[in-house]
């Protein structure tokens, strides 16, 4: 059970989305900037950017997080949900792009803590191709994963455990973006 | 130096403003979410709010972040920077009331890691006085600020070391808001 009465049915609005239905306030500039961060026009697709957040839903432990970006991700990728797994689990080991096993390798680093982002790192980013937006909207998406999975924890909220949720959700991620 | 090219002068756009200057689609988000959380109308005043926020960037070791919201978190409050020094330092050593000491306790959780936040220290808020949207803006704020920490370090922003540009950055932001 959630922390606070969110005036929701768990079992309906699980995980973020119950504290969206209880502050809308705070909903709309967090939808907004995953709809940006996740799906505008970049040269990284949505399915590299979701894959991104569920890598660090995944070191934060948030169950609820990483299941959901996971489904996102494997909705638009090559490869889909076995791939994801594998990243989620290590990305040295996953058969992914180069450029994004040394984004991710940022996003670890961003996860652990701002400081820790070594001008190594993203010089190594860099010689595989990576942009300076690619190397920014990186950092900014695994900062913003450390706040919407302490969001999601931090008020304990509910993670269904049935895969099929988490793809059904994905389906309308994909077809109509975050805050429809 | 910052680790992207932002194209700003850094002593001119220190701290965050720089990428958010790089980057105004994920700006315009990023300061809505600090407007609502810090300033819109709420049963904890802005000088609390910000407080909380300074609080946990001198957790997560944001020099930008803690000198800017101590600034003004000290702009807004009696007692002005020398009870937001106190808090920052040790919020158990400080004269504050005790439901906003509760409320620092529940953000200390937060930022170590939302799993953290436990029933006991949510109902040490409640039996203070706390209200369920105190409760969650709590949550909400340490949580943006381990997202806002991260997003100023990972990138290597610059932050300056005289108090005197923050205290000038806290006027605009006490008299226009975020994103203004």
């Amino acid at each position: 059970m959630a922390h606070i009465d969110l005036g929701v049915n768990e079992k309906e609005f699980p995980g973020i989305s119950g504290p969206m239905q209880f502050r809308p306030e705070t909903a709309k500039p967090l939808n907004e900037l995953a709809e940006v961060l996740l799906r505008s026009p970049n040269t990284l697709t949505s399915g590299e950017r979701e894959l991104i957040a569920a890598y660090v839903s995944g070191g934060n432990e948030c169950r609820f997080c990483c299941a959901s970006h996971s489904a996102f991700a494997a909705a638009q990728l090559d490869g889909g949900i076995g791939v994801v797994n594998l990243v989620v689990a290590d990305p040295d080991a996953a058969p992914i792009s180069a450029k994004l096993r040394a984004l991710l390798r940022i996003a670890a680093a961003v996860r652990e803590g701002g400081r820790t982002v070594t001008t190594e790192l993203v010089a190594a980013a860099r010689a595989e191709g990576a942009t300076d937006i690619e190397i920014h909207d990186t950092v900014l998406i695994a900062a913003a994963f450390c706040m919407y999975n302490r969001y999601v924890d931090g008020l304990a909220t509910f993670a269904p455990e049935d895969p099929e949720q988490y793809a059904k959700r994905a389906q309308r991620i994909v077809e109509s973006g975050y805050g429809a």
